[in-house]
């Protein structure tokens, strides 16, 4: 953009609260539901080790996830966002009476017919998959606090893709222990607590529409690395 | 020490884990209980702005706990230790139906006279102290997290420390609300469950005399920690 000495450029406006939201649910188009290894999966096309190929390299996202959450709080000074971003953390490494979502991981992994000595070995991780997990948890640590709960929210997009496995697998997978799939049942409701609080936090901070484009980077950042992931298992699982 | 060519040192024999914990209990001769500023305070000597003071500029110490809790969750892979750790954040934070630690000691701040809203501005934190809670936060974000529960593990000589202000300042300083002094009543059990785990972690993760050595180097330094946060403040209320 070319301008005049003198003249000064107008700062776009910025999208109303529900503008933005919609922009940022807009972006469910990248979601890792379209991926063609997830179509397939979804199809019942996929293969029982290709089935067990993406449960393993799952788990190290799931194994994840609350030191990603962690790192949020770790940079969070304000306590009434800490009380509630720390549930997040009980959810899946579980407390006195509830094994937590981990736990839930390492069922559906049983289910499918993974050992769990052989899951929490790791040893199926590909490279890709581990480095796109590890981008995400290092984004948490060094980004600011508001940043990374923005980028948490493709959760908005989970409970779908939840959902069309809670439906299809019975039938397509039929080799599958039906109780397996409790994780995803687990997820819908807590995935829903989840995405409110961490829309209201991203609406309340990006605030002019520069921060809300980056908003919207963030988020695609974290569709890439869910994508990517995605990508590597297909790549090793063919 | 001087050696001869080709022969070889002898590498120092471990201490036993009853040693071991001996020496690090030891350094409880370090403690802040011991400065010249708390022998003070303990011994009703500190007028009501030096008692302000200190509660004003340790309420920095207190709203930083969970972050340095966090630091820890999140470089720690093992989901047992985060399942135990993670109460240390509820502890402080609170959750529902409980107000937590920092909110305690807000309480202690109105009974000695701070308002809340001075107390959380935290416009009376000196730079010393700042400081040396800033360097105990970034200690548990760089270092191993054994490392950094082992540096939590002056926690051994709390106890002791509030029940001295428990049993002394109801007489030296009848003018602050009892009700005030909640929060050192409740760290008391609470620091016995904690020291339990943090010893457990700390006996078994510095095995060799040289890594037992440098567990006591790192509560050296969690103790100067609290000793130069107590200086700051010495030298601030005079």
């Amino acid at each position: 953009m070319t301008t005049t000495p003198g003249q000064f450029i107008a700062e776009v406006a910025p999208w109303s609260r529900e503008e933005f939201e919609m922009h940022l649910r807009a972006k469910g188009e990248r979601y890792h539901i379209h991926h063609a290894f997830n179509v397939k999966m979804n199809s019942g096309l996929l293969t029982p080790d290709q089935i067990r190929g993406w449960v393993a390299n799952r788990f190290y996202y799931q194994l994840n996830i609350p030191n990603k959450d962690s790192a949020i709080l770790t940079n969070c000074p304000d306590r009434d966002t800490r009380r509630k971003w720390v549930l997040r953390i009980l959810d899946h490494d579980g407390w006195e009476g509830n094994p937590g979502g981990i736990e839930a991981w390492s069922r559906l992994g049983e289910a499918v017919g993974i050992s769990r000595t052989d899951l929490w070995s790791q040893r199926h991780v590909v490279p890709g998959v581990r480095f796109a997990v590890d981008a995400y948890v290092n984004f948490a640590r060094h980004a600011p606090w508001q940043e990374a709960i923005c980028s948490s929210l493709t959760e908005m997009f989970a409970p779908k893709i939840h959902q069309q496995r809670l439906a299809n697998w019975p039938q397509h997978y039929p080799w599958i222990d039906p109780e397996g799939l409790h994780y995803f049942r687990s997820r819908i409701s807590l995935a829903e607590r989840d995405v409110e609080h961490g829309l209201q936090v991203t609406l309340d901070h990006f605030l002019t529409r520069a921060q809300q484009e980056r908003a919207i980077h963030i988020l695609e950042f974290k569709l890439d690395v869910l994508w990517s992931m995605m990508d590597a298992i297909e790549r090793a699982y063919p």
